[in-house]
């Protein structure tokens, strides 16, 4: 008997029955033996709905207020699900961010945790409760005000409570199977993937994969809580995100040489043209960037032409940042001396993660080749260990994820089995 | 400059531009010079949709979660308002009734304060800061659970921080322009009242009156905190309830004899026919409905028939209690020995209510002359030292109701400058 923490999304409880749903599967893992600690979103559209309410009163409301106002929509689902459960004949108690003890930083909208005092929810798992917790929020550790976690907050929730109550296992039910090789819009033959590593997961939500958000595997990974991805709406088992693909805690040789095709049409570049080739320049250009808090993705730098002694640098970052990125660098422009800005949007970046390319040389002459014999123009080329993402135009995008997912061998459904050398679960 | 709470029901704030004049309301005072603390109600119907969600997920939701849900109602209007009041140009922090230190006992669904720590508001008052409230909630002594005050609960929040602040006066805003005579849809000529005392107004409270709620004007009594209810649709003066009618805390002499008429239908009669005149058994029938937490308000026993010994026992309740009270009786049947219930839902209750009526002989002689020059037959009569009650057939209320405003000078509108001794405010 274990403590296992699950999650459901907002697509889970949209209404009364898929409440009841929900309330069901809970009870289900109850009775199989296991305590059980749930953290839950706000219901269907209801965040959106009160992000218009905010906007009909005040079109710039105070942090601090926004956070007050969000934090009622999961408050009103945690305490639906927790009567669903009391329906089904079970106890369950519903807490809030602040009285599950999720201690956060101060920074209203993005807060990040700093600390998970689980022991009302502990006294209540004692007392035999199914405990419900409200996602996406917390209270500040200095002023003991209302937060929010920002994006992929009530994951982050999630995996957070197993790591406080030690727990065997976080279960994130969505509305997919689990993590696909390639996104199954695109590439139809997308496999289901199994397994995958805390490595692998971070390398392909960070390149656009929207399954899991970044922070809350990377909060997994530093605490090694095994997160179980499955949909809310079958039985079958989902993808299982851990430190190693293996029970006996090793990578295996058969691992798979690419876990899968990400991609992401969310970014724009921008090129800062016939910048002065000299030392502290570009530097310069990242410090400004910096200063006004955009992150950068990837950094191309052309080789200075002898003759002119000028160089073009070009990055990309998220397109909502491209306006202030734009500002700030015009800003910059009598001072560095550049002749021009260009800015992007119809960019798309595609990716090929696997731990398995570590030991594999030849992936990346495969990944360009495929991409050449498809008509896949590359524009700027990032790599990472078990990471190497392209920038195309935006409308190669789809091409290029499908000739990857060939080219490495995705396409079969049965490839699984001989991709993750059949360990199955 | 002092502090002025002000408090603002689900039906001021029922939308977003509701909740935008109620802003500017606000501010009109901050500006004034005043400090402005704000307990306010969830947002029009939005209860009523939030108790739907229950019933929908569950017949009998456990009052703890019923309670969590129900107060995320408040959590969402007073962010807005602060978003609104901020939209203006000035600051405001909203608070949970937890986080006002809104303490209460814990009974879920109808808890009663027992104390209100300000701290947290104060030192936002001491910031500048406009503080908004949720009305309705707080947080039990004992189990550091969130309750709910139950009906009248906004009232009794706005009352209860006016105390613990010790502010200068509580403004009820409502959507009428304040205490009436009479119910001006039954009495047209019906006047507002500029005063009234705290004790005439229990007595209008507990007589139908339900422009305020008892529990409110119990608590302003006993910390002899003004009230002020008002439009919120106006800017005209609505009524003050005060320990006295004149500035210099007694009474006047020429105090009107009667404040007002209440009435209420939404009581019900039981007669208990034919119990053996014996000592005891009144007493056991009374706690038999106490056991199962019935409150009777008037109770009539008939003199005993010297040939049978059986006399018939009649009292009032609740309508809702009906059910429960009946079959409680029924129970009782043998152990009593008496011949059989009658239930008559189809009463009303009429109150003449003054403090005048103290010093003024005659008025009761008056007031049943007149009932019986209309025609109304009266049931059953209470007095109290202020108030004289009678119950009448439901459909002869309105009647009743006319025919005592009409005889106690209460129709003229210049009546008012007599009445009250022309003080005005």
């Amino acid at each position: 008997m274990g403590i296992v923490v699950q999650k459901y999304g907002g697509s889970s409880l949209s209404d009364a029955d898929a409440i009841k749903r929900v309330a069901r599967r809970i009870t289900e893992q109850k009775r199989a033996g296991n305590d059980v600690v749930v953290a839950v979103s706000a219901m269907g559209d209801s965040t959106d709905e009160l992000l218009d309410l905010a906007e009909a009163v005040s079109p710039l409301p105070p942090a601090r207020e926004l956070d007050m106002l969000l934090t009622a929509g999961e408050r009103i689902s945690m305490a639906l699900v927790a009567m669903a459960i009391s329906d089904l004949g079970y106890t369950a108690r519903s807490f809030t961010g602040s009285q599950a003890g999720v201690i956060t930083d101060s920074v209203h909208g993005k807060a990040k945790i700093i600390d998970v005092t689980p022991g009302r929810i502990q006294s209540a798992i004692d007392d035999g409760h199914i405990v419900i917790v409200a996602g996406f929020q917390g209270v500040s550790q200095d002023t003991k005000e209302i937060t929010t976690l920002g994006r992929g907050g009530t994951d982050t929730t999630a995996v957070a409570l197993a790591a406080a109550l030690n727990a065997d296992v976080c279960e994130i039910y969505t509305d997919v199977d689990g993590v696909f090789t390639a996104d199954p819009r695109i590439v139809p033959q997308a496999a289901k993937l199994d397994q995958v590593t805390y490595e692998e997961m971070l390398e392909l939500a960070a390149s656009g994969a929207k399954i899991l958000h970044l922070r809350c595997v990377e909060y997994a990974r530093r605490y090694n809580i095994p997160i179980h991805v499955r949909s809310s709406f079958s039985q079958l088992d989902g993808t299982l995100v851990t430190g190693s693909i293996n029970d006996e805690g090793e990578e295996q040789m058969e691992a798979a040489i690419i876990s899968g095709v990400a991609h992401d049409r969310s970014e724009a570049k921008i090129t800062v043209v016939g910048v002065p080739d000299k030392i502290g320049e570009a530097a310069r250009i990242f410090e400004t960037l910096a200063e006004v808090a955009i992150n950068i993705d990837m950094i191309v730098q052309n080789v200075s032409a002898t003759d002119t002694g000028l160089t073009d640098i070009s990055f990309t970052l998220t397109q909502s940042d491209g306006q202030v990125a734009m500002e700030a660098l015009d800003r910059l422009k009598d001072e560095v001396g550049y002749e021009k800005l260009i800015f992007d949007h119809s960019i798309g970046k595609v990716s090929l993660v696997g731990a398995g390319m570590r030991s594999n040389p030849g992936v990346t002459a495969k990944f360009f080749k495929c991409l050449a014999d498809a008509g896949v123009n590359i524009e700027m080329i990032s790599t990472s260990e078990i990471r190497i993402s392209v920038v195309c135009s935006e409308e190669q995008v789809d091409v290029a994820v499908a000739a990857a997912h060939t080219a490495f061998d995705l396409d079969s459904s049965e490839v699984e089995a001989v991709v993750y050398g059949g360990t199955g679960r």
